[in-house]
């Protein structure tokens, strides 16, 4: 046994040899898009020393637990997040089975394309689009509607399809830490199930490791078959002080790793923080309006104000996409 | 890079050649504690067509979700699901604390050690002991409660750990799944703390792949730390109806095989069934009155009756705890 194990370990070298030459050239560096700034490198020293066999700080695989919120981390959510175009794009189309919307707001200003009438609505105007195109269908049907939606919808500015707009840094960084032995997780303020129907291709994250906000789900008979119907309850809003609750009931695990882009973002960031041993945190800093949009302290939306701050006192990692970025999205392809 | 991997590939067959005889007997049965009966049989088949490549049943990968019931279906639950008595355990324990327990029921029973006294309190009872001890401290002090009592508490009868009344056929179905590139899942009525702090070392199940009921969290700062303190309020109740609905919130994805020991496990069983493509239900039935427990239609709180119908009706498998198992509990160390 002994011996057929050193054959195969030298079988393996050989292999390994063959195979080395022909390997791309992201062998090397493993986050191309990244500049050589502080970020690229503070990301890479904290990686090596928790793999380091033997070293202080090393986290056996299975702990290596990392944790990225979604709008604005993986992907771009300006002018507004793709989930609220999403829903927009479905009143359009349930239309024809709601003719009271042509009189009832936010509906109304919505199918005549009057954006500022939707606005006025405000928050509640928001949840009633949200409450009519997310909830009263089963989770099947409604990932079909997603699935066909997430295929063709582009971004009007970009012509990109939104799964275009993913930030290229991050993927490479999900490949890097998965290839470092990490479990990526997204921990998201959007809807658990838009996200799932797409997440495993664009990033390699299968829907059993995405956490985002949830309504109610019921069990029903549908033609003598079991089907899930969404129901217009909130079960889990998954943002702010609601990550770290998605984290705990969902993962079960403290990250040792989490990525961020706003507010909503800090409190999942001290939470992982908080544990013991070597950790990591990082915001990314929308700064770059040429090629994304910039925004911080001041947006109403997303707004990265206190946990600017506080990765400033603390030494987390902020990110500035204009100078740490080599490019924003992937090449066209 | 064409024949570099023809070359890689054909070490790897020289590697396997040279390996081949040293592997233990178990890599020709992966399930040596089941006898060669038809669960056994309709088991190894259901995994060799779903993972043969070009088969019509293929399923790949990523698909191959198997959810497994915890309480009857991988370890024991009689006389009472185990969780129980750590509540009990707890009541003891915390009983100093508590001076009022000595005249409130069902705690004053409790105490002096008057099961009858505690079942005539009923469900209320129950539920009084399980807010007393499940609820009030932070997930991370729960958490140390769970291990340091699952590491010493014993079942009387057996003397044994209750980690080691677990069955050994049951872990041997979940390392052969694994090793077959399913993903192995707990979707279990207990508590979801409860479970996670031991399911790796004992079952090879991560925390993050344990569903179970939970009960709300709350974020809190406490000593400028961030902890999650266990609210008496429930979220999820994992059972019955309830498990279609844990599947789906926090997996994401249907089974592609299902697991389970009484009717509390039907709708898992049917929601599992209900998907397309090649699939497995099975139920455990404990008719082992000698070696484990015989229990099943007229159980008050593990019933197995209308699972057991509906298993017969559509073909389902049914182990016989007596017949197809070999052994129950691993080999005493």
């Amino acid at each position: 046994m002994k011996q057929a194990l050193r054959i195969l370990r030298q079988l393996t070298l050989v292999a390994g040899f063959i195979l080395a030459p022909a390997l791309p050239a992201s062998a090397a560096d493993p986050l191309p898009s990244w500049n050589n700034t502080t970020p690229k490198k503070t990301i890479i020293a904290f990686v090596e020393k928790v793999t380091k066999q033997g070293s202080t700080d090393f986290v056996p695989v299975p702990e290596r637990i990392a944790t990225f919120d979604n709008d604005g981390t993986l992907w771009s959510e300006k002018p507004v997040p793709f989930q609220l175009i999403f829903a927009f794009d479905r009143v359009k189309a349930l239309e024809p089975q709601h003719p009271e919307w042509k009189t009832q707001e936010p509906f109304a200003s919505l199918l005549k394309g009057d954006m500022q009438g939707v606005a006025a609505a405000g928050e509640k105007g928001i949840l009633d689009i949200m409450v009519a195109t997310h909830t009263g269908m089963t989770t099947d049907e409604f990932t079909k509607e997603v699935q066909a939606w997430i295929a063709t919808a582009k971004d009007p500015k970009s012509g990109r399809l939104y799964t275009e707009m993913v930030f290229q840094p991050m993927l490479e960084l999900l490949a890097y830490l998965r290839g470092n032995g990490f479990k990526t997780f997204i921990v998201s303020g959007g809807g658990v199930e838009f996200m799932r129907p797409w997440t495993e291709r664009v990033y390699g994250i299968p829907p059993e490791q995405v956490v985002g906000s949830a309504g109610k789900l019921k069990l029903e008979m549908s033609d003598g078959k079991p089907v899930l119907l969404k129901l217009p309850e909130v079960d889990l809003i998954d943002d702010k002080e609601g990550k770290p609750v998605g984290i705990q009931s969902r993962i079960g695990r403290r990250p040792i790793a989490a990525f961020g882009n706003s507010d909503g973002d800090l409190q999942m960031l001290e939470w992982t923080m908080a544990g013991s041993g070597a950790r990591f945190a990082l915001f990314v800093h929308h700064d770059d309006a040429k090629r994304e949009f910039a925004y911080d302290r001041l947006d109403k939306m997303q707004q990265f104000s206190k946990g600017w701050d506080e990765a400033v006192i603390k030494g987390w990692t902020v990110v500035s996409m204009k100078d740490d970025w080599k490019i924003i999205y992937p090449p066209a392809r």
